[in-house]
């Protein structure tokens, strides 16, 4: 199997921000935003497998800005990591001023996918060749990201994460 | 006011077709899919205007295949030419193989949207240079359907429509 | 297969107008009026037929007035005329006041429905016998708007098109 | 204030029962009919009393047939009975044969609606003048089923229930 | 099969009301409240009985406070009464003051379901024996509210509803 | 400010997974399930705090089992852990089977919630006393989670994250 770009599995989902989506301060309710990037999140990793693809974590976002109701909301999606069968997709999310049409970053997260077949058997992937400096530091990051993820699990044992060991030293 | 390409417009939603969204036959609905097209076109003459902007009229939308649960779905908006105070937007719609990652147009409208201020007043925006061939064809055509229209809604006699007079001599 | 009216396709959904369904001027969202002038018209299609229906395409539709949230919204939908397999349904779309009980118009709108079988194959359908003047001027207007609509698909030589040319000469 | 007659407030609500509305048996979920039915009501009496309206108690919605998906529902809702500032209202639920065109009556409900002024105070609202046979024996039930209401919310003692003693006697 | 309590077929949901989810005075829409103390009840009816459940009809539902946008809204559905395959489920509805925590009573309501096999025929299932004063309160009134939807229905002659008659002597 | 208990904030929503709930393959979709886990968070969080709250980010969620439609869903939240205006919250998700009653952990989840007043500003809250076993542990996990968030954020030099290191040496 071929590596890929991280480029080749851009998703990129811009819609509106309606009142339906909103919490009672009337702005976009997190669950709702949680939800289409989990959406956008597993088109992505579609793109990179051309498999099935199933929601296999949500290792971490942050909601650094409330988005209004009547907001452009942009959100990209795109693989920094793929392991044996399990993908890492970081997404990134814009508002953007009606007016000056510039954008601002609200959020950010990191979402794990795991490529099945048609009875959910987890099947291998191909890699990905991260291709800008921040494709590069992702593609780092995210090593140390998925040991993290099995420590909390109980399924590595600290001493053995290698990658996340160096960061405390 | 500066023209703007129509590439500057340009509004990309990408998504799932969940099962809450088909009919009984297990297609995207009709319905739906005319909201979500309503909503990606939206977005763009926001995008061209800078302004709030409604929607005037739908042109023409046509169903050339049925989208089956669980496709991804991409809309692409743009605007094609600009007038006084509306614009005419066309959208496109594809959805893609999950094993080959081809694409496929499953659909294509024309909308018409109206820029306006705070009160509802329309207001002036910048006109349009075309740049592709399909943007030129696509911006030649729009005033024999805005010609038309006119007609449709009673506001032209067909006898001053002389850019849709030409097509039938 | 017998001729029927208009009136025996008459389909007739009032609903409100909530919160979850607007814009964020807090008026009706254009795309959710849309979705359910498509679900009147389809009944309609449906009625006439009695066949399975699916969309063809919206040919035209005006967003003439908004609708404020709150408001009680009728959409009326009647087949205009049958061709062969396929229908033209014509919506109108009315608001009323809650103090007065009068109707303002704030929409109407042209759709094409096409009548298949179990596997999707087009099939014959009743013929339509118009009855009351509006009846007949919308009978006779969609032989044009169907020409017009194969024109713009590319279907149809504008000089064939007998009904169109009579308008400009 | 002059009386209407319950066909003044004739309310119609067709729609499509969608694969997005239904239980896990793919037939119409119960919640969902009864809030379609919430609606149609509302309407009714609002066109009955000409202002804003609150709903104060559903008395009874018996489900006798389930409403498979793709079906044609029908709802229509009528004020049946009118006393200071309530209404009582029969809503009655059909679906139909595609192929014949038959409609089978599946749901039978009756609400209890407060017509209110701006602050929320109950105002007085016209009186009822039943027409058809089944109106006015829908008329006549509802002083026993108000009576009804009445001692179930325990503010009325079963002695002073004059129609409904007459019913066990 | 031995008998159940109340308790054990408890049933909590506890959810914020949203935007999406209101009338147009900004409070939960009546009949979307019907709907989550519909789902509320039947997974209640689904717990004492361990069986496919279907909702036979609403008795009452009291609307006695509205519920403003914002709300932490608490619905507890239980058991009250088994008869053959019938259940009785009484179903309360709370909202809670953020400041000071407390609770507020704003709608009461009961539900039957009936419990079916695979091909929706009506199963025995297990009887109830209440335990607190209101689980007792509400047990005995439970064959009074059954006579008496059997009568509404037609089923039932009054004269031979005991429990009823009882009532106005 | 007095201390309070997990079991003060605890939140229960016991609620059903209907079709228009689903992923193409028939079960809970990712999405969905995350906003569901975000509205009974933040309500556990508001009863800890007795503030507005709102969405400071995801920490961890892990898919363990697919949900399919029709299951009964139930999550409970609980505040883990406050420090100044944040605080950690716990989320556990079970299906139970219906036959035997039985509950199945489909999912866990870590969120952080935000204390704010009226004009968004972070405002202190009571701190945790935790009673259980498991309600110790998690309070104690909780600031390692809570270094390790800052770390990513890069607002914490992996080296002053006291908790953290200890863990690998």
């Amino acid at each position: 199997m071929e590596a890929k770009t991280p480029k080749e599995s851009l998703t990129v989902l811009t819609d509106l921000v309606l009142p339906g989506d909103t919490n009672y301060l009337d702005n976009l309710f997190g669950g709702e935003l949680l939800a289409r990037m989990d959406r956008a999140c597993s088109i992505a990793a579609r793109r990179h497998s051309n498999r099935i693809v199933v929601t296999a974590s949500v290792n971490h976002v942050a909601f650094n800005k409330s988005v209004p109701v009547g907001s452009v909301l942009t959100i990209e999606a795109k693989v920094s990591r793929a392991f044996k069968s399990s993908m890492e997709i970081y997404v990134d999310v814009w508002i953007e001023d009606r007016q000056s049409g510039q954008r601002t970053k609200v959020n950010e997260g990191i979402y794990t996918f795991v490529a099945v077949d048609e009875i959910g058997k987890p099947v291998a992937i191909p890699q990905i060749n991260p291709e800008t400096p921040l494709e590069i530091e992702r593609f780092e990051g995210a090593l140390r990201r998925k040991q993290l993820s099995l420590i909390l699990a109980g399924k590595l044992n600290p001493s053995e994460a290698t990658a996340l060991k160096a960061l405390f030293n």
